[in-house]
């Protein structure tokens, strides 16, 4: 099946309390798309400048990420991004922002991009996501992400594109932020209102929530003795997700099972990603070591199989 | 079987979003035996002053807790507590700590506790925790608790007793605060290696986190719309773990299940303790409702028993 991811490309410099590196492939589209090429093979959408190279495109293609949808801007330079981590790993302090191509972004999908079946709008302005959301009518399913900066500066146009996607992935605090309720179980409930069938609260260390019209889900982070870099994890949480569903034309949102697996693969996914710098450990990741962390997770989150004690 | 509880008894002064009471019945061990009481019958042991009247004993009579430790101290005062939470409920303000009898609280336990198979040990002085464990000998199974105040004024003797028991229960961000440790996973093997055979951090809304030498168990909190009163909730849920396995004589920190059906139980008792203001949700409890909120801790955190799609 079909999947398109519109988001940022990007080059990212990036410090944290086990080292550093300069200039690494990133972004959200990146991320994404990385995780969920164990699944389906993704398509990006988003645009890039003259500095980025063929050993970029490389690393996507390797992994069968269709970049036919990638526009070079001449003269142009890729978003760039230069942030560091503390010793807690859970805050990202921002050094740099270049925009660069991505300040004039306006995406323009190819008749392709616009037949997809999934679809996933990852941390763009929401005008944006809601334009190309109405380019792609025909998806069965489609996703979101967003952040802090667009809760400030774009509330109305998040809580529009919010209805009108299937599944919501934000931070629980952004959640709290967005409804401005501090209860994330009513908080979430107010998203879901507006019209999304689930919403999913990214918790960093402590996992992920899902939650439904009637239903709740959790699941822990993987236990990790080191996180090496935490950036890009969200999106390959979420990219691990829709790769899964995408894979599977007759899921639902509504198939319970179904979410649940793609919940804890994109969990999976996330816990490789801050196992490395940027990219480096997902590039070289192989599915049965995903498929063994998968079993780790049913392992380390089921209770007995036998009925309580009476 | 036989279990223990050695820790405050009080009254409890609390005040948040939802409203407030004044000198309601509370202290660790109280709420803790409240909680284990529908497992096991608990023995409290823990000094009350002659304002600690019938009405209070009868509430704890009423659940089959045996207070015949119970230590009423002649002209003395009950331990008191006056706090306040604010809109996000994890974090309590302290307005007001009154020793009282609790000051001068040196345990001297009836040979019929010493005899206890079961012991818990809530948050006091570490010194007292290493006393009441010293006395305990014949134990098959000791857990504790503790707080920041102890790991600032007693960091050592707080060492000391975690190495004399099985269970150590503590918030998350204590295990990180007295370990010096950001990771929790490392934070928690360093506690280990200390010789307790298993580490509970507990996580608040984030719910809790099993660390033994090679398994790790994760369990999310209990999904609530209104959190009333949050005073309580890390001694409820280590009285329905304790209780829970102090009912099962050949249960053991090994036992994987069981240890995953104790923590549960916490999590269940834990759930109705924050529903109401002090002890007031709990008396009110009923095993049904116990049991049935158990299974929907199972449905709520089961990945589907079906095999992942390949």
């Amino acid at each position: 099946m079909s999947l398109v991811v519109v988001g940022s490309i990007a080059f990212d410099s990036v410090r944290t309390p086990f080292g550093e590196r300069e200039r690494m492939l990133g972004g959200s589209a990146v991320h994404f798309s990385l995780a969920a090429s164990f699944f389906t093979p993704p398509r990006v959408v988003g645009p890039v400048g003259d500095d980025f190279g063929d050993r970029e495109l490389a690393v996507l293609h390797e992994r069968g990420v269709d970049t036919s949808d990638v526009e070079r801007i001449p003269d142009g330079r890729t978003f760039f991004w230069r942030g560091r981590y503390e010793f807690d790993l859970n805050t990202a302090h921002t050094e740099d922002t270049q925009l660069g191509v991505f300040g004039d972004f306006d995406p323009k999908l190819s008749a392709e991009a616009r037949a997809t079946d999934t679809l996933f709008l990852a941390n763009i302005q929401p005008d944006l996501q809601r334009a190309v959301r109405a380019q792609c009518g025909g998806a069965r399913l489609a996703g979101l992400d967003s952040m802090n900066l667009w809760i400030e500066a774009a509330r109305d146009s998040l809580l529009r594109a919010i209805g009108e996607v299937d599944l919501v992935f934000m931070n629980d605090a952004e959640v709290r932020m967005l409804t401005e309720e501090p209860n994330l179980v009513r908080a979430a409930r107010h998203l879901l209102d507006r019209g999304p069938r689930a919403v999913v609260a990214k918790q960093g260390e402590y996992g992920a929530a899902l939650f439904a019209r009637d239903r709740f889900f959790s699941l822990p982070a993987y236990p990790l003795e080191t996180v090496v870099d935490p950036t890009g994890a969200g999106d390959s949480f979420a990219g691990g997700f829709m790769g899964y569903l995408a894979s599977r034309p007759a899921a639902d949102v509504a198939d319970e099972a179904e979410v649940r697996r793609a919940m804890t693969y994109g969990s999976v996914l996330a816990s490789f990603n801050v196992e490395g710098f940027g990219t480096e450990r997902v590039v070289a990741l192989t599915r049965e070591e995903i498929d063994e962390r998968y079993e780790e997770f049913r392992s380390m989150t089921a209770l007995a199989g036998s009925s309580p004690a009476p």
